[in-house]
């Protein structure tokens, strides 16, 4: 397949001024605004962990590994410039599948303005699996850590939240624009993508930046997908807004006062306060009965781990996010 | 395995001056020096594709993967900063797995002075997977590409060529020292490092730089390996130096007069010219029959496309790389 696949590709591959040399050579060669730092994101997904082939869309599959690795640049307030794409097809049928996936790639590329700088491509005995490297530029010293969280800082998610099991979760929409809008408007403090679930990941936040949260669930955007998903599981739709993965929004730590500013000035960007970052560490929720501790729950390598007091949740949801249960996976990065 | 695991892994990561934020948050944020621009190499190895697991020690294995992406980056003259790093681990033993592939990877990064970036874990039903990203600079406008080879260079290799498959193979020096000290010491017009066989690569360089080379086939230097290989295969031994692959030395066309003095001046860096740049396309041998057309031969998605006239393999050798027959594999960058 290789030869008449990689004239395809070559084809297809728009010519972006930052790729200084692109597919072709040795190894890519781009270039960065000065004064910028590099930002650097990788992510793999894998069929029957992260995806199911026959079950999804390869056009989807490959949308959703640029996807995730654009919302990792988003995360830290970047820009993407260039990918590089790893892929490991199956035997049977590879270049069918190479052609479908990359359909999806090159779409997300498209519309996100990234380059495909290069990549590499194997065929095997396994399972389809897609990694791609993000490359992009965040202004020098000015990348949004999840350590930057202080005390006092409202807390603020960009968008409605579970549920994207339903779909959503295979066309995510990374946070590339809002970042870039933010950076120009206020200092944000902090910031993170949700991947694995908005109780989870604000705890792995509020771990790395050292402070707690207390949260106002009733001020948490809850999305239809939770409420349509809430009727399938017997859950409450909080609790899938809570717990679910892959929605791909962001959790930002945002002073006060630049909050109070930023809300009055845009209320179109769609944030929303749902908290306020403490000193005393751990997620606190003020709700209905008061203050009361909050136990993370989310997607664990492969299994939810649901210690919120108010919802044990049923053995079927176990991997709900479309994941087989003894599916493992992690970040280092 | 996760947390342990990556608690392990951020305790061995060395922590380098490049990297402004590494292993654990949304993405790595690099330092790149003024007036560079990034380099980035991606490569995988899969086993039974790439290299067999059992036969090849996890460590070996590790450092391979680390060394052929360091050899893309000295191929281009440049200098490697950071590596992102993803596993994709078999279930069974894939603690062990991850731990054994790591010591080879630090080991490697260690001695070239990489840093680990960050990277991403999956433990999956499939074989083990290897897939690495390497970061660094080279000089704005200097990368030594393969399409800057002119009439009249001097064809020049690295060291002697042949018979990896004998162990060399897992353990490859990327030449980037070598790379470092010629930068400062000559125009280097095109490069490229030989991993699927010199004249192969070598066809791929002609065919970029749109030129032919003239070979002078009794100055190409012949490993000891390439000989002891031929005592196995009954073929000659310069057949090896020609067509084996992963020597991972580099192909460089350096100007004539400039080769001259080079050579005169450092004869210690162990380069040897083996021929010249022409106008006229394809590969051509100067030996004892005179001037003769060379077809390439060397290793093509899991066969050996071996045209030249003076050797045919025999069917064992398809994959000799050890490599399984119906692997293929292909870079596009």
């Amino acid at each position: 397949m290789e030869q008449s696949f990689l004239a395809w590709l070559k084809g297809r591959v728009r010519q972006l001024p930052g790729v200084a040399v692109g597919i072709g050579d040795d190894a890519a060669i781009l270039d960065l605004p000065a004064e910028q730092q590099l930002i650097a994101s990788t992510d793999a997904i894998i069929d029957q962990v992260d995806f199911v082939l026959g079950e999804h869309a390869l056009s989807d599959i490959g949308y959703k590994a640029m996807a995730i690795n654009l919302s990792d640049i988003a995360a830290m307030g970047g820009t993407a410039t260039a990918a590089l794409v790893t892929l490991s097809l199956p035997n049977r049928r590879a270049t069918e599948t190479a052609a479908g996936v990359y359909e999806g790639i090159l779409e997300a590329a498209q519309r996100y303005g990234v380059a495909i700088a290069g990549g590499d491509i194997s065929v095997y005995d396994g399972p389809l699996s897609i990694s791609i490297t993000l490359l992009g530029s965040v202004p020098r010293g000015g990348a949004w850590l999840r350590s930057g969280a202080r005390e006092g800082d409202a807390l603020v998610v960009s968008g409605s939240l579970g549920g994207s099991l339903l779909g959503r979760h295979l066309r995510p929409i990374p946070r590339l624009d809002l970042a870039r809008e933010l950076r120009g408007l206020v200092d944000v403090h902090a910031a993170m993508d949700i991947s694995d679930g908005f109780s989870l990941d604000l705890d792995r936040l509020c771990a790395a930046s050292g402070v707690g949260v207390e949260i106002e669930t009733a001020h948490i955007p809850i999305h239809a997908d939770a409420v349509a998903r809430a009727e399938q599981t017997g859950r409450r739709p909080l609790d899938h807004a809570l717990g679910d993965g892959e929605d791909f929004e962001l959790i930002l730590a945002i002073g006060a006062d630049d909050w109070v500013q930023l809300s009055q000035t845009r209320p179109d960007l769609g944030l929303v306060r749902v908290g306020t970052f403490i000193g005393r560490t751990g997620l606190w929720s003020r709700g209905e009965r008061g203050l009361r501790r909050m136990l993370a729950s989310g997607f664990i390598h492969g299994q939810r781990r649901d210690g919120a007091s108010d919802h044990v949740p049923a053995p079927s949801t176990v991997g709900q996010q479309g994941t087989p249960a003894n599916a493992k996976k992690g970040t280092p990065s």
